[in-house]
This record gives structure tokens, sequence and C-alpha cells, in this order.
């Protein structure tokens, strides 16, 4: 019989030490045991600001092309931290399981996180194990927190946007929430669309260590897609965007299509919307471009004086408003 | 018809501001507005090493006597911050909401959080909204990340109990999980058993501002209980506890005996363990009996050579050992 997660397990007791030592541990921080983590970590601080997010990841299903809910559960935060300009240094890594959950899917998610979290380049430095009797919880539910050390004179924040400043994407939109809802309806052309989910803080590194504050603002796009996220930014500017200009992959336009979506709304993982100075635009594609995350950026639009509004060129040559989505469109996508 | 979380609440749209904007802000940042919020917060942080926890929290009921899911919430990060010595600074606050669930309840709940955050002293700078479908979660799941400031001298853990140290609890044993424990099984003296849910930072930070380093490690006792704690401190030392000395309430006694609970194993979330030296007993038993968290701290036995062993001198005179609970008793207790 499969070994299944038990409500013991999270019980606070011998149960849920083996677990943590005997499964998290050797994959997450090799060498460390159960008496070694108190339930805080202490962390050295060399910044006078941290970057602190949190993110809960409720996806269906748990393995989706491309990805799965603990690399999920990685990039997003790390992501988060990130689009602040903070080099994130530590996540936790809390867990809410079903009882009966199969302990192989379980090692397969914290075997992703591991290694996701070694791309990016940060430790998991605490956590919690609760389990809830079946039917309690669907599979899994992982939440992950982050911190990060805040560069000193640098706050990007969507008060430094100005009128003329370029939106810069820096790859195709839509591939998460598609690839996700393919699978999900049983599509044909599931395999043809894989989730962009990655870790992006090595890319914004390397764009603020050359361009410093002529980014002027960052934003990962996630749920809402690129229409939420450019209605949170527009406050004292508006935009206009150019549909001819965004990436978009045939396979996504596609199946974008056949699921009756708007890619403007659809979920990414691994997208960051920059907010750059005209002056560094050419500058920040050519160090986008040469990162492996960002081969196929491009400017899509600028920032404009109609404060508050997000307008789109479409490419048969009109314009229409871009709405932040109501919200029902894609539910649990992360 | 009573006003329900739906679907579209989490889907990163208009919904989801909506209910961020008018519900949460209001209680939890009176004066800030959605577009305030970055997904990652800044803090300044004034110390060179920080503490860092997370904790998910499945209490079933949401409700019981003496808190609810959201007050709990609160003081379990706080305290664990607390527990390393640490200032809690700031929180944060992410939700997983099963489709459905009262709007009424919910507000509740985030009142209780904002409550409990202000006799803290601790903010919430950040957070994350999860709508899950009907039968996917049970009610509400919290997760509460924090961060807190670190002395800069002090680094309680266990490698500094030394022999002769000294437990000290801050009160009564057992209150919350009997509390819990009683409501789910409709006892009749459910009335009489409080959770003693509370947030210990203040209580920490007056007895560690006077006895420093004489404090050797702190550890608050939630699921697993005294008997879970003690064995994870007992590495290079061991412990002998009392148990004349361990105050219990007649009620809670009572509740556990009909339980068959053993009150060592019983979860609480307002009681800290400490571990002092000899010398500073007296003085840290006068700072925390001087504390309305703590009136009734007390001595409960000391640290021992027999490394790794824990046991308790019973009221009849006898001597047994005391072992980590496997971790079955007592399900979603917090």
């Amino acid at each position: 019989m499969t070994e299944q997660i038990k409500i013991a397990h999270g019980g606070g007791g011998t149960l849920m030490q083996q677990l943590i030592t005997e499964e998290f541990l050797p994959l997450l921080r090799p060498g460390s045991d159960f008496h070694d983590l108190a339930d805080s970590a202490r962390l050295p601080i060399n910044a006078s600001h941290i970057a602190f997010t949190s993110d809960s990841f409720v996806v269906q299903p748990l393995f989706f092309p491309g990805g799965d809910i603990g690399k999920l559960a990685v990039c997003g935060t790390v992501n988060d931290l990130a689009a602040r300009g903070a080099v994130p240094q530590a996540l936790s890594l809390s867990l809410i399981i079903e009882e009966g959950f199969p302990l192989d899917d379980l090692r397969k998610i914290i075997k992703s996180i591991a290694q996701t979290a070694q791309q990016a380049q940060v430790t998991i430095v605490t956590g919690d194990t609760k389990v809830v009797e079946r039917g309690a919880a669907s599979g899994i539910f992982i939440n992950t927190a982050g911190v990060g050390a805040m560069p000193a004179n640098l706050d990007f924040n969507l008060s430094r946007i100005q009128p003329d400043d370029v939106l810069i994407i820096n790859g195709p939109l839509g591939d998460h929430g598609t690839a996700v809802m393919s699978v999900r309806k049983g599509l044909n052309f599931a395999s043809q669309v894989t989730s962009d989910v990655a870790p992006l803080n090595h890319l914004v590194k390397e764009l603020i260590d050359t361009c410093g504050d002529k980014v002027k603002c960052m934003t990962d796009l996630t749920r809402g897609g690129l229409a939420a996220n450019l209605n949170e930014l527009a406050r004292s500017v508006g935009f206009i965007i150019d549909e001819t200009k965004i990436p978009v992959r045939p396979a996504v336009r596609g199946a974008c299509d056949m699921l009756g979506l708007d890619v403007l709304t659809v979920a990414n993982e691994g997208k960051m919307l920059f907010v750059v100075s005209p002056a560094a635009v050419e500058q920040a594609l050519a160090i986008l471009k040469n990162n492996p995350l960002g081969t196929q950026s491009a400017p899509i639009g600028t920032a404009d004086n109609k404060a508050g509004r997000v307008r789109i060129k479409t490419q048969i040559g009109g314009e229409r408003i871009v709405d932040t989505p109501y919200g029902e469109e894609l539910p649990r996508i992360c």
C-alpha cells in the first residue's frame, strides 16, 4: 500500500519530527537535524531595510506542465521580493496537508521546492506542518513567506512612474494560466503549453545593478494578469499598451480562444513588468534579453498623463479600455 | 441571505480589492488604501539580526472559549518570535477561505486579528487572500509569518542550558487544548475552561530586559505540550520536573481526566517555558508574577546531567519518563 500522510504527522510529536527529519531536511537543509530548528530562524541582516512578503498556494492540479505547487510556492514569493528590488534571502515553508495525501507526491513537491530554492539562491529557514482530516482540504496547500535585503537608496514603487516611461515585459504572456487550465479542462494541446513559472530575482538584479533608479517600478504578473497589474500601477499616470507588441505564443493564443480567456487577464508566474525611464530602454532590453528568462523581452507600451486609465491599441487599429478583471475567470491558478 | 465569500473574492481582481479595501484595511491598517500595498512590504530594520517564523492555523472550531483562529494566528507567531528573544515587529496575514464562508464570521476574525495585533504592538504589513471552492477547505485556514529585531548580543538557544538551570512556567498548563476539545466534544464543563491564548512578547521583554543572558532559553508550549518541548530541549542536558509544582487549573484537570488526556501533552497558546540560571530565579519569578500574563508563574523543575532524558517526580512520590507524544492526541488544536 502507498505510504500516506496521517493525522499524527501534524501532531507536534514523534511522527512529525520523523517526517521533518527524514523527508524534508535531507532535501531542504542537508546536514541539519530537527534539534537545530527553533520555531523562529535567526538571520543576519546587512541592510537598513528588508522586504517581507507572504503567499499561499492552492493551485489545482498540483502538478502541471512546467511545474508544480512547490516550484510555484518558491517562485511566487521570490518574485514578490524581487519586484521590490530586494535580494531574496530566506523563505519559510508552511504546509497544510490532507490526511491520506500520498507521501510520494509530498516528496516530489519538497524536492521541487529544494531545487527551485537552490536555483533562486534562497534558503528555507523555518516552517510548519499541519495535517487536517480527509475532506477538510484538497491535497495540500502551501504558504511561503520571504524576507530579502533592500538596496540602500532605491525604493521602487508606483509613485516614481512618470508619463513617457516605458513598459517592458520579459517574455510572452499567459503561459502559466493557459497551461494549468488546459490540463484542468483536458484539452489536447495541453502538451504544447508550459507554465512560465521561474524565479526572476537574478534577472531583476542584473537589471537594477546596471540601470539603477532608471528602473522606476517593477511588478510580477500573477493572478489577474497584465490587466490587473497595470490598473494597480495606474494612479497618477495612465498607460497605453500596443497589442501588436505584446508577445504571446501561438499555442497560448489558441488556447485562450478555445477557453474564452483574455490573455491580458491570464496568470503568469515568470513574468515581470518593468517601468523604465525612456533613456534606459535600450540598455534595459539588452540586459534582459541576455538572460535566459528574458530572451523575448519587449517594450509593450508607455505611461501617459491620463491618470488612472489603461488603454490598449488593438491589432486592427482601434483602442479600448483595459479594466481590472472582476475576478472569477481562473480560480485556483496559483 | 447572509453575505458569503465567493470564488471571485480570491481572483486578484475588483472583488478581491473590494474585500481588502472595505473589510480588511479599515480594521488592520486604518488610513491606508489598496494602492498603498505592494506585494512585499518594506520595513526598516534597526538590528544586525532578525528572527523570522511562520505558522499555519487550522483550529476547529474557529471560535472557542477565550479566543478564535484570528487571535491564535497572531499570538502563535508573536510568541515564536518572542521565544527567540526578538521584538516582534511585523506580521503577514495569508487567508485560504472556503467559498460560501459567512462574511460576518470573516469580519469577526479580522477584528480579532486587529485587536490582538494592537495588544502585541505588531503591524500587519502584507498578506494574501485565496478562495477555494466549496468542500476544498473547511471554512478558513490562516497563515501568519513574522519578523522581529533580535537583541545584539543575546541568542537564546538550547545549547546554553546547563545542569541546575531552573525551568519556570508563566502559569497553569493545558487551558487551550482542554478548552477547544471540550467545545468539540460538547462537554458540559466547557464554559469553565478558557483558552490561554495571549501574546507573550511584552512579558518576555520585561524578563530579558532585567535578567539578560541569565535567561538561557525560552520556548512557547503549543502542540505536543510541555512534554514535546522539554524533549526538544533535552540534548546535552536532561530535565527533572515535579508534578506537585506544575500549575494546572482544577477544571482542566477534570477535563483531562474525562477526555483521557495527559495534561503534559496538551496544547497551550499563552505559556512560555523559561530556562534560567539558578542565581536569577527569584528575580525572574518576581518580574513574571508582576505581569498579568504571569501571575501564577512557578518553578517546575531543573536541568540535570542525564542528557536526553526528561523525568517527572509524580504526586505519589514515584518517578517516570516523560516521552515525546507520538502525535495523534489532539488534531486541529491550533
